[in-house]
């Protein structure tokens, strides 16, 4: 996988034909998530997962292959991935920094109050 | 919007056609999100937001519109929206205790290994 | 909704906790989309769907309530919604354009081969 | 690649940092997934695929690949993936058929109108 791009990545898998209480799937892709190694972390409506975009492939499919093995038919799951060519990514931190900017953002705007509150500050 | 499900959703706003660095669009949506009201937690790749659907809904057009308002001539945003009639949905727990339902499963997992690790354990 | 910005949206429903056979579900969709008079296409894993955002976003909040009616007691779905200020968009032609331009530009690279394949030829 | 579970997908890739019309792109896609000898179709919003589970994802790291050396120097993509063991899925027909099963419901449906039309006929 030397030449795979390093990928952000956040999921949201659905196990149909089941009971609607999915915690046990979701509990059971955690610790898929964890042998793979991979930096992840778990919020509401999804997964943020990065690394090598095979790496991060595989470690979903291997959710969907531990959920199908607890006992769900069919599972239908949404993946936002994303690459950039333009900066190198640090792994483990490229998802952490993007929100780390958007608060740096937002307390520099509180300190020093937009006039025009609609010019993008970069 | 008496008639309206509540949702828990997710959104991921995408400004094309401007640089890169998207962080002063989505410090803008953080804006647009408090003065909606609606209980919301911005993510690595997105937001958790909760509320009468209608509101979820115009809370995201009214990110929209300030987003084009700061420069972007087009957006392209994607947004996970669940809604449940089998249980009562607390405004401002819904997303809250979905993660923590998961963290308790996986405790009890670790207290009690499971002899049969494929079997939910609801 | 005088000042809703027009939507080109695409969106997949997920109903959970019923069999997995969905058609049945999915069909009614296109009986509840029909009744919104907003313009609509199925492909085999969602639907376009363009219009008024309010209208869009009402329109599949009825295909959840037809859905939870027929028996689903929890629904997921992946909405894609997109919207411009660069250009007038069209009711009804929106998104067929969209398949247009990219077969016409595949048509000229075909009569004009590229040298470099790499470079737009917008 | 084996033991891959077979996938039914749909994939809408955004470039970022470049201009809106993003036709060429798609364009580019098109052609990536020609050589990939995998099944797809372009709609409006994105594109259904189907295949091996490694193989749909390398065909859209492919795209990026692509797209990245188009000049994009950002991609946001989103995927929506789905498996099941439910049923054996033939290569070439599994996204086909979702479609056709919905329109004969449909058909069915109008030749014989539901008393109660909230009830599932599968």
């Amino acid at each position: 996988m030397g030449d795979d791009l390093f990928a952000t990545a956040d999921f949201c898998l659905i196990p149909m034909g089941v009971e609607t209480s999915v915690g046990p799937y979701i509990a059971k892709c955690h610790q898929i998530l964890e042998k793979s190694g991979l930096i992840f972390k778990m919020h509401a409506y999804g997964t943020n997962l990065e690394g090598p975009w095979s790496d991060v492939c595989k470690a979903i499919q291997d959710c969907h292959k531990a959920v199908h093995a607890q006992g769900a038919p069919r599972i239908a799951t949404d993946i936002r991935i994303g690459t950039r060519v333009d900066r190198a990514l640090t792994a483990g931190s490229a998802n952490e920094n993007k929100v780390a900017k958007v608060q740096e953002i937002l307390k520099k705007w509180e300190e020093a109050p937009q006039q025009d509150s609609e010019t993008p500050h970069t």
